[in-house]
């Protein structure tokens, strides 16, 4: 029996699917608070859990049977067709003997409506079916979602869960200009910062730095995170919302002091399962900085940097699921996240309100399905899943392409030169738009519902144009516009084709064309994100590059380790040192040092380096096709839902060990052998 | 000036219109508490308020100003386009000189978002557009509706607003079996009951009873309004939620003991402007406790009833809406009201799950915007009307009628026998669909969006055909069903004939074959709830026909004042007496002896027996048609948003003043007059 199976066997509190993952993230998104203590609400539509929810599930009850009952919020419990049951007391409850269903009615404002039942044989799990559409939604042909389960026991509201914390103090701590003090906390940090001993009543100001001159600069409009905290005499005043930072300093008005600083630490939501080691301490140093960087923006969803802007972006997401995958040993707060980054309906925008963002999301549930095997979320997402595609379809221009429309946002991204993205079709948004297509189709065939042949007809159609449309003969390379007019923009990116290689859509001809003149071309503009580096090192992943792939991480990743990060960053350009490497945005310290896709190689090292890969839902087969990439010994673990699957690679000899439960293939220099449980 | 103008001058508290509307009606309604204790949440889908919303306002600015800002959540103002704002303090923000759009995004979760701004010029009110799909909502085309102004001092937050109380005790007590108590309150109550000196820790039961039998009964499934508290020693205890009663009684376990009780009565949220008195003191009784009846269903939003179910549906706020026009001098909770009806978005069921619901409330939109005026309502309802039509079509049968589905509930009314409402398309759901679609074509003309013609042509056509295809001629009347099979039903009722009769639906001879053979038949099933009865006389009052409406109020009303009544009911039947008056529902105590639909003598006679109607929105022109039915005198007055109209008949001398600002004309035995200002 699978640890999933094992979970359904007891009770839960459960959920409207998803609900929990709305509350908890818009609460989470509207911690990013900025310049003074001021918020900063996200800019795209948000959507509340649902009031009231009615939860069902079929009984065949030998015997009555008395169950403990807790809820939040109000609730009616009635066994249908059946009188009205009477309550033991406030939380017990006597469901009769006999074959009926039973309806419970939750209702509550704020947090989401959840109940947990627990009896010899009822109990609430994802057995349970949720539907917000009460009634209506359980006629014939209607199919309300399975419920979600949440964890916690039956004396823990689901609206009580918060991060656990620990004590944590600084590395050095000094007074500057008398009662100025400066505290370093050796690495990048995240949580709810303390000021310790205070004396007098009155203001302090609060400067978080993930760099030091960031915390020492006491300009208003300097560091984006600082604030005004009011505080009484007392032996610590722990400040209301977590943050991430290395250095504070603080500034007590006149007739205040403060001896000193410490911090509650807010731990990782997931626990590490994966490792990675090998014979190149630089590359074992930058895998454990971006295992670091990941925990550090994995709370109770997935956020795209400690320091700011601490949301949910579904691109950046895409790539905190994948790492995640290698390094948890669980994937609630990608289920979570997926969740929260949906939100509800009517679909009004793209998520995030980003085009490539939509697409990414879609493919991500392709995804989370494929290395969690949870067909369970596909259940409760697909309705979700098909009014998104139907907005989007609806913004496509009149070939069906992925046009921009009044409102979106084409990201891609950070790029040293403005990219050219709207006012045509981009090679990019077509390309993610066919992998989101492709999603829709597995989807429906896994839940047996919708038309999967029109999905998969779609992409196929619009899969078959992205060569003719945009390769261009003299550059040797797909373009990054079609325009309006008809003709190709003249900018050649590398977005596109890094994709065309990883995704096979090119010949063998085209490929060397587009590595040639594009991948080890310096004269085309340069990625400068983590981000985009990402998927450029994966497509040359696919291609088997390895030695080549380690080279460019020791460079650029050992490149911000050089510059003295404890956690990876948003953008990285090795030319600009002093304090210019902090800017971005047109702000002098606008850009975060700890962003969750400077973390790739956590998942680059795992899926191409150890090679573990699933090929079916779950794990239930999988490969393992290390490529030590000139390294002299390499070995980790990787997560699985049925236990680690471990690799090594030693002396040019590739060994592997996996759960049982599961079928996995190690392929090492041409041969495939069955990989063998673990002793 | 009106005072419509007068409160747009100065700032308020704006929400996302009809947000806290949804937040208080959900918590409204989940003061539904039966049977020990138990939560009863309601049984249709209910929407959450906005967590997120961008409020925007264009300004210019002659000189830089400093506002005071209060705030529901978080929030951040910019002024587009330029650079970040600096708050003064964090309630006090400086805008600079110039011109350009005010943005204010605020979030909250669970209270619905909103914000006081209130500067030199710069000031919340209705002015400002709101917006939950952020800004994408606000491209060229597209027009976030109007925001809600709220009322409240920028102190007071709205979350934290709740209807006044004032003490109160009851008329008696009498002790009963040693530690019993009964008290009678002398008249239907609404409030928090309160146990005085209690003594003793433990749990006391408390009943409540409309009438003295319910409060004594001791049966846990006899009054469906028992709890058990539980109390600790102390002067005063008081219950958590508001009830309604007359009589209750107190049951302390052993070692408990309660001296008295007395109450938090919760004041009614509007004040009586309306009044009626005449030569007749059974009608003037009458009409008081048809007042007091409203009154006590009035409360954050019009309840249908005060002992149960204290719930809002929309065929009874219909009425409630129309006699609050005649006895409130504001009409906010009827705007509430119908916001917290029509939900949100995406519908899934019709309004309270029934389709004659959902064609009142769109009917009640106009009838609102006739009385009140309030064209900003329509404008941010308009689209909500749309969609709530949109899937009322989608649900009419393949020739455009509405015709049950599955999950709709076709009510009509608690009839002595069972309605033939399904299987085909009903008479009174046609007329109703007609008004509905008449309604949208109004509605699209007033904010000048939609295709009003369409919506008239589809009246129009539906209209045409009520008489042809219902007609039975044998009957002389309007049948109730016809079937699927193309036949009619030979179920004959009142209540397509009294729409007919109102609505003008047929010609001369129709109209006394149908008064003849339906309306004054007694062997035509008579109908027992005041809720129909209300329309049924209303038909008559259309037909100038008051003496014989007033005779039949004598009986009808004046029977149930004669079994005792100090509000009016829920359904009256005078040939059931004793105990099993009080029984409905197949319950003993199950009906409700405060019913708002109790109340229509407060419209029948501002509306037909004073004679005031509006005839162009808000009054702005007015009909003064008194009718005193055989009445020796009779003198009354009606509010309008203007001001009160006073009107009186004395000697067979009608005479009318109105306020400044309007036009109304008194008709009075074939002549006009214009009505003169109040001096």
């Amino acid at each position: 029996m699978t640890a999933v199976a094992l979970m359904l066997a007891a009770a839960a509190w459960i959920a409207y699917p998803g609900d929990y993952a709305l509350w908890r993230g818009n609460d989470l998104q509207a911690r990013r608070i900025e310049f003074g203590g001021r918020g900063y609400p996200v800019f795209w539509a948000s959507y509340a859990p649902h009031p009231l929810v009615e939860f069902r599930r079929d009984v065949d009850l030998k015997t009555a049977e008395t169950v403990d009952i807790a809820c939040e919020g109000v609730c009616r419990i009635k066994a249908l067709g059946l009188p009205p049951l009477q309550g033991v007391s406030s939380n017990k409850f006597t469901f009769p003997a006999g074959r009926y269903t039973i309806s419970a009615r939750v209702y509550s404002q704020g947090a989401p409506p959840s109940i947990y039942i627990n009896g010899p044989t009822v109990k609430t799990d994802s057995l349970w079916r949720a539907d917000w559409r009460m009634e209506a939604a359980w006629l014939p042909g209607e199919t309300p979602p399975p419920a979600e389960s949440i964890e916690g026991s039956i004396h823990d509201r689901p609206s009580g869960m918060a991060l656990a914390t620990r004590h944590a103090g600084p590395v050095s701590i000094r007074r500057t200009r008398a009662n100025h003090l400066v505290a370093d906390f050796g690495r990048e940090v995240f949580g709810f910062l303390k000021l310790e001993a205070v004396k007098g009543s009155g203001r302090v100001r609060v400067i978080y730095g993930e760099s030091e001159p960031e915390a020492l600069c006491e300009d208003f409009d300097g560091p984006d995170q600082w604030e005004y905290v009011d505080v009484e005499p007392g032996p610590e005043h722990r400040l209301a919302v977590s943050r991430g930072w290395r250095y504070v300093q603080v500034i007590p008005d006149a007739g205040v002091s403060v001896e000193g600083v410490s911090m509650d630490e807010e731990l990782c939501s997931l626990s590490r399962a994966g490792a990675f080691r090998c014979s190149d301490e630089r590359l074992n140093r930058i895998w454990e900085v971006s295992a670091r960087t990941l925990e550090l923006t994995s709370r109770e969803l997935y956020i795209e940097g400690a320091k700011r802007d601490r949301w949910t972006w579904s691109g950046d997401a895409r790539q905190s699921y994948l790492m995640g995958y290698y390094l948890f040993g669980e994937t609630r707060i990608a289920r979570d996240t997926l969740f929260y980054q949906r939100g509800g309906d009517p679909v009004v925008m793209h998520i995030n309100r980003i085009m490539d963002y939509t697409f990414y999301w879609v493919m991500s549930v392709r995804e989370y399905y494929l290395y969690t095997g949870d067909r369970l979320f596909l259940e409760q997402v697909y309705d979700r899943m098909v009014s998104l595609m139907d907005f989007a379809i609806a913004r496509l221009d009149g070939n069906g392409r992925p046009h921009d429309m009044p409102g979106d946002w084409v990201f891609i991204d950070w790029a040293p030169e403005k990219l050219h993205n709207t006012g045509g079709v981009t090679s990019f948004e077509q390309m993610l738009l066919v992998e989101a297509l492709e999603t829709m189709a597995e989807v429906c065939g896994v839940v047996g519902r919708g038309d999967a042949a029109l999905w998969r007809e779609r992409a196929a159609k619009l899969r078959a144009e992205v060569v003719p449309l945009f390769w261009n003969p003299s550059k040797g390379a797909l373009m990054h516009l079609l325009k309006d007019d008809g003709t190709l923009d003249d900018q050649l990116t590398r977005y596109s084709n890094m994709f065309g290689l990883a995704w096979g859509y090119f010949n063998g001809a085209q490929r060397e064309s587009v590595l040639e003149n594009v991948i080890f071309n310096d004269a085309v503009m340069r990625i400068q994100t983590p981000y985009m580096r990402f998927y450029e090192l994966e497509a040359l992943c696919c291609l088997g590059m390895n030695d080549r792939v380690l080279t460019e991480v020791r460079d650029y990743w050992g490149g911000m380790l050089d510059e003295g990060a404890t956690s990876f960053w948003e953008l990285y350009t090795p030319a600009e040192k002093g304090e210019a490497k902090y800017a971005m945005y047109g702000r002098r310290f606008g850009k975060s040092l700890c962003h969750a896709w400077g973390a790739g190689p956590v998942y680059l090292f795992g899926r191409y380096v150890l090679g573990v890969e699933p090929v079916k839902p779950g794990y239930a087969e999988y490969l393992v096709t290390p490529n030590p990439g000139g390294l002299t010994w390499v070995e980790g673990t990787v997560p699985t839902p049925h236990g680690p699957v471990k690799v090594s690679v030693h002396d040019g000899v590739a060994n592997a060990t996996g759960p049982a439960g599961c079928k996995g293939v190690l392929r090492w220099r041409g041969r495939s052998i069955l990989v063998p449980a673990a002793p």
